[in-house]
């Protein structure tokens, strides 16, 4: 990291927009949690529950929200700003830079026939590009990955190591996929006949619009008829399932493990916690909440909060939770009306 | 598809045992759901839910089932079949041929010693046969495979890119197996030893029947003792886990993100909703169905529907449900009782 | 297996430190479970819900458990152990020895500049080290792994097909990973700036300690600052997801489809049964278990076992769920009552 460049407290803070304390020429040499931060460096502080590791701190300075500043050890250098977690992820930038990885097709790379790469391209060891796939400048595909026929990848992507796309996949600019991840594989889709469970063609393609993250060893099916798409800058999170014909809209966020059902349909800037899971062709609304490991199995209304499994409104949930704690002194109460009545 | 020949309404009917209504001659071009098919295109009805996209459809024609031809415009022409999902298929069958996959092993494949493979087999770039590896006619195998030691797949396989099968696997005839799908992997086998946990050798089989479907990305343990057993036509969704010891009987489903937990037996004609799972040393009968996200604690008897976590027969656990939800009443009920008596 | 050594019913007492029954010259020339056994073949029983495969067992010999010899047919050959399971594995090494695999590096892997490898490494077909990565003394990376830029594996570890470590991964001596395992991608870290989620890097790292085994498809996240560790000997079961800085002790399970959300601590010793999760920062306590299937939301001490969704102590979610199922009496009670009092 010798090369990274120090900054001084006034430069964090000019960066950042935040306001210095104490000795603004204070020179930081990195960002740290508390509890890890040495004296050359500024530690992080942005909640609560991270109080408790100031008193230990080696941390020569600290990066703290203005709710949590309160809590510093007096005369204590720094820099304080509203947004503490968007101040971290600038420092971020500067202390852990990209690493730049040489523009080149290396020579293990299988290219087909038609293939159309930008300018600026990185094809790592191993990777198959399918007939006529193209990929847009600036985009880094790592070792081993698979993309297939006439997928088409845009600009400035990383598709880190061990993805594959199946054919016909589309996947827009500023898109990450993580390492196992795989687009548009077949959806889950028989008819019976005869008793037996025969395949219907599943000839949809998946769209990964522009800013979309999607997490390790996740799967997002093709359409069946029609397309299953994930739409802009929304992030999906390791091991999760997106069925056939789903359809996410813009800036939502699906946490690790969750399953979402095919067909059904979520809007932009819905929140699913951790294993929460959907079934089939429901509709959630825009800016709907579903709690870690609930079970949607109706329709969610825009900004709704569910929770639970099946899920209900949150509070509703709650409720019902408490009487059924509570359901002790019911049984209690109705023995004693036996004892007074009989 | 400027290769794909057209189709009459007439033969549409003839090909998928259907009705014409309206003009028999109309020429058909592809098959698409009812709000992206355009004039040359027949859409698709078979389920009520798409009835409101009809009004504004530009499809030219309409395969429709006959229990829901009444929702189609007076005058529409179109075919009418009794299961429209067996038709759709025989028509995506036709408009999207699968791509014919050149019979040959890629120069870059990696191939032990003893490996056999029948006439037809297309060995994509960078995959690995390990020594004593089978292989049968016609069977494709996509980039990046690794096949392990000794194991055997039957014939018309079609394996995607990046399957893994661990030493000593075997897969039947006419099977698919999805990107990333781990067949074979070491099942969660320890005994503890002055506290340690230690390795139990994991030397079963995984088995899987012919006409077996497994998605990307699922695993399916090998035997501890004895094999792992996928039944003949069973079909398995994305990130399903499946241990070790687990058998599996014909024609069941396991939907996505399924866990059936080791030495579980699980008979033929079993559905198992997205998510839902299955503790260890259960028998599921025939023919049961497992709710979406149900967690299956004790055995289930053939034919059974159950529900909820832990699960119960469905209409007990929403017996259940609904008296938890009227639980308000019985304590204003109560409320009423004590102030009648004190 | 013709080069397998048979041994005595002598042999295998001594090796297992059991008691012979019967004729102790018997030979035994491999260890099976009941109804797969032959009479060559020793046939093991250690739980009662095997007892009723000992009728049609062909087994020549039996390996029992004390508790379970009284089972078994009256003057039956075999070895009588305390402890079978860890009876059985001394026999499965001794039958199933691991392949020896030859130490080389294969033609066709990628080694980057400063790559560094101990003696008698195994390096497979198409394995990709970029820069800097150390491998220690004896272990062996199969087809296909990409170690990221500096990774660090310990002595004899065994790493499956299709591993992939991101940068800076540190794994000890002696550890297994499983096909598909991903090991350091990014957490699932951004903040929301003008209505938008940014990526914040994601710069910790990912700890393995010695001895660990991780199953395949498994997913763990680096540390967004600071480090995420999985403690010695500590075993994760297929498709578990470990986000960014959650710290689990020594010694402890986690069965498949598990999810652990970020930077909760997980004791040592503690078990989490299948497709049981955790939401982040709690705290769970030393030789915890948590059960198949529950949902952790909030702190569990050390030694209690908690179950259900949302997790509580087991005995008191119990009584929950039998209070529930003794609602339908509860509402008849009142019923009477009121029929009494009006």
């Amino acid at each position: 990291m010798s090369e990274i460049e120090p900054l001084t407290l006034n430069h964090i803070a000019a960066l950042v927009g935040g306001r210095v304390r104490g000795d603004g020429e204070l020179i930081v040499e990195g960002v740290a949690s508390l509890h890890e931060a040495g004296p050359s460096q500024i530690g992080f502080l942005a909640a609560k529950r991270y109080v408790r590791f100031i008193e230990g701190s080696r941390a020569g300075s600290f990066l703290s929200s203005a709710a949590m500043e309160r809590f510093l050890p007096e005369g204590a250098p720094g820099v304080v700003v509203e947004d503490a977690y968007s101040a971290l992820r600038t420092l971020l930038w500067h202390f852990f830079p990209e690493a730049v990885v040489p523009a080149e097709v290396h020579p293990t790379a299988v290219l087909g026939r038609g293939v159309r790469l930008g300018t600026g391209v990185r094809v790592g060891p191993y990777v198959v590009l399918e007939d006529g796939v193209t990929v847009g400048a600036a985009t880094r595909i790592a070792s081993h990955c698979v993309l297939g026929a006439r997928s088409t990848v845009g600009e400035r992507c990383v598709i880190h190591p061990h993805v594959v796309t199946y054919a016909d996949t589309v996947v827009g600019s500023d898109v990450t996929l993580h390492a196992g991840a795989r687009i548009g594989s077949d959806g889950f889709g028989y008819t019976v006949v005869d008793g037996a469970h025969l395949k219907i063609p599943q000839v949809g393609r998946t769209i990964i619009e522009d800013g979309v993250e999607i997490g390790a060893n996740a799967t997002i099916d093709r359409g069946s008829l029609g397309d299953t798409v994930v739409g802009r800058g929304t992030k999906i999170d390791n091991l999760v399932q997106v069925a056939h014909n789903v359809r996410i809209g813009a800036g939502s966020m699906l946490a690790a493990l969750v399953g979402i059902a095919g067909s059904t349909r979520i809007g932009a800037g819905v929140w699913f916690g951790g294993r929460a899971s959907a079934i089939n062709h429901l509709e959630i609304g825009d800016g709907a909440k579903v709690a870690f490991g609930s079970t949607v199995m109706r329709d969610v209304p825009a900004g709704e909060t569910v929770s639970g499994s099946p899920s209900r409104p949150h509070r509703e949930q709650m409720r019902r939770q408490a009487q059924v704690g509570r359901l002790d002194k019911v049984v209690e109460r109705v023995q004693k009306l036996e004892s007074l009545v009989s």
